[in-house]
Parts: C-alpha cells; structure tokens; sequence
C-alpha cells in the first residue's frame, strides 16, 4: 500500500493542536451536536489498544441523579485534597478551579471493559495495565480530535473512581480510567490554566533524555 | 487570546493520520536524524499531565548490554506467553512478529517518575495511576508525531518491567511505561497487523456507548 503524504503544513498544524489543547475547565452552556460527538467516539476507537481489544467503553452521563452523584464525589475528594495541603499553598489550591462539572453540556466517563475477551490476552501478561493504557489513548485521540472542531476538553480525577461506577451501574469488571467533561470552551490558551493560576509552571526544559 | 482555525483539511489530515498511525514491527535498518527525535520529544513533552507534573522520562537504549538484556526478557515473556495458549491459538500466536527490537535503530523507554515533586500532587489523591497515564498521552503524542514524520513506532509489552528497570539503570522511583521501537517502517498500513494475521478484528462497531 502507499503510505500518505503528510506534508509540512499538516505537522506544523498538528504541533497547533498539540500547543492549543488545553484541560478545560470553563464551558459554554451551548450543547454539542450529538452526529458530532458520535463522529468523535468514532475517531476515539481508532486508537492503538494492546492485542487490537478495543477495551474502551463510553458512558453519556447526563441524568440528574448520575450527575448529583458524580459532582458529590467531586466535591468530597477536593474538600479531602484541600485539607491536605497547608499556607499558601492551601489558599493557591481553594482558589483553582479544578473542574466544569456544573457547566459542560456533555459528560463523558471513560471505562475499560477488564474483562473483555478481544485480543486474547496478547501483550497484557506481564504488564497487564496495557488495557487501561489503551483506554487513556483513545481518551486522548478523543481530546485531540474534540479540540480540532473548536471544542474544549476537562479531565475530572479528583473523583472515587468507585463511586462513578456505583452512580453509573454499569459491568463489574469496567474499570474508570477518565470522566471527561466536553464543550464549547469560554477562551483559548496555549498555556496550562495551572501554569496562568501560579500552581505548576512548564518545565523550561520539559525533556528528561538520558542514554543507556 | 484568539483561539487557532483548524479547518476541514487539517481534520481529514488528522483522521488520516489516525487510521494509518500503526503499531510497526517492521523496521528498515536506517539511522532516525538525531535532530527530529528531539524534535519528537518536545513534542510529546506537549502532552497533558495532571497537575501539569510532567512526570515522562525517556530513555534512550542503544548500548549491547541493555539491548540484550531488554531482548532477553522479551524473548521469556514470549515464550510464557505462548505456553498459555493451545491448538490453533497457539499455533497463530507463533507465527506473529510482535517486536522489531532486533531492526528498530532507536528504542526508547519511557518512564514515569513517580517520586516528582511538580503539580503538588494535584489531582492524584484519590486516582494515583493519573501519573502513569499522563505518561501514555506523551506516549501516544510521540507516536502520531512520528506518523506525521513518516517514522513507525512499536509499543513492546511482552516484557518484564522489572527486568527493563534494573538493566537500564535508572532511579528507584522510576516506573516503566512504554518500551518503543521508533524507525522507518518497511510497509505502510491503515489496517493491524493483528488483524491482518487472523489474531484480533476490529469490531464492525467499536464504539460502546450507554447513557445514564
């Protein structure tokens, strides 16, 4: 087969999107087309996942009740976290808006399915977190893709991962790997929100490369 | 600030890349520029990451003794691996070509650093495999980005991890991620090579998605 060309101006939009996705956490209220949120699954499933077995399963949360449940979670780990740091610190994290749970139209909380019998176990024997890896991956082809038609993604995991998949009553064996929220972002960035807030700036040599 | 366009033809290209993003077990020999494997990594230095902690650590393996040593462990998880299997199972997992370790001209490691200091520990509290998953996104941003360049990466799990750490020497609180095979690939595919040999299909629909 003949490879395709991807030429100078795709990799220095790609970089683009690298530099622009950002974890967002202010949503606009406006919803997002549902043919648009299935095509994004869709590229979402063309991720890499060990012995091809596609173990990602997607769960729209958008009942009351579910979504109650998720944001007392929230709530109760960051109250938790809080309490653990102490000074400035403690004021600098009070003040950090750590998650778009009350405003994303779209709730996305992303599972890998533990047992699932795809890929018979190829390449999961001595690193057996393959599975979730994969799951991370299509999560982040997700992300990628959701920035690529304007729309802003947020990874929530100050949340019992347990307790979603109580509030969520889906397989036993489905694990949480992410609970995204998805939408229409308030404002474009090319830094980290906790770079701009004074938590954690970028690294001014990001790559750690040593030679063995 | 102004948010960057993507337009249409920036987003087939990105779903192009997708399709044809593979993982490759079959190198040519060729040397990869020094120059665009740094560029690599800053890229992949991009990634998200929890609490902006930019846990990834690579390392670059090229030296006879870590490479035989790094061969040697796959080599015994292969077999182990193949000894669970039975019949025409067994059979087909014999004839797959699961690693280019012997013709990758760079193999790069890839830890998490789970003893880092950045992002205060934000919000790895109640979900602490966030650090390792901040990881997989470099990972998987690396590997487009080589797509983009015309280069294949292999992601190797059929290894012991323990093995990778001791034989490349590396700090206590480093944890094996990814181990990757990174050169140009001998053949272009927008299909797995699992597929391919009759181990794992892809679904007809790959997307599971319930509602709550």
């Amino acid at each position: 087969m003949n490879a395709p060309d991807f030429d100078a101006a795709f990799r220095d939009g790609f970089e683009r999107l690298l530099r622009w996705r950002r974890d967002v956490r202010r949503f606009r209220p406006d919803p997002v087309d549902p043919a648009l949120l299935e095509r994004l699954l869709g590229l979402a499933a063309l991720a890499p996942s060990v012995g091809n077995c596609q173990p990602w399963r997607f769960v729209s949360v958008a009942g009351e009740a579910p979504r109650a449940a998720v944001r007392a979670s929230f709530l109760a780990a960051n109250a938790a976290a809080l309490a653990a740091y102490e000074g400035e610190r403690a004021r600098l994290y009070a003040g950090l808006k750590l998650a778009g749970l009350d405003e994303a139209p779209v709730h996305l909380a992303v599972f890998a399915d533990e047992a699932t019998g795809r890929g018979h176990g190829l390449g999961r024997q001595t690193m057996p977190e393959m599975l979730r890896y994969s799951v991370v991956t299509a999560v982040h082809t997700l992300w990628l893709a959701a920035r690529a038609e304007g729309l802003g993604v947020g990874w929530v995991s100050i949340l019992d991962p347990d307790a979603v998949h109580a509030a969520l009553d889906v397989p036993e064996a489905w694990r949480l790997v992410a609970y995204l929220c998805v939408g229409h972002p308030v404002e474009a960035h090319d830094d980290p929100e906790l770079q701009r807030a004074g938590w954690q700036p970028r690294e001014a040599s990001p790559v750690t490369l040593l030679h063995r």
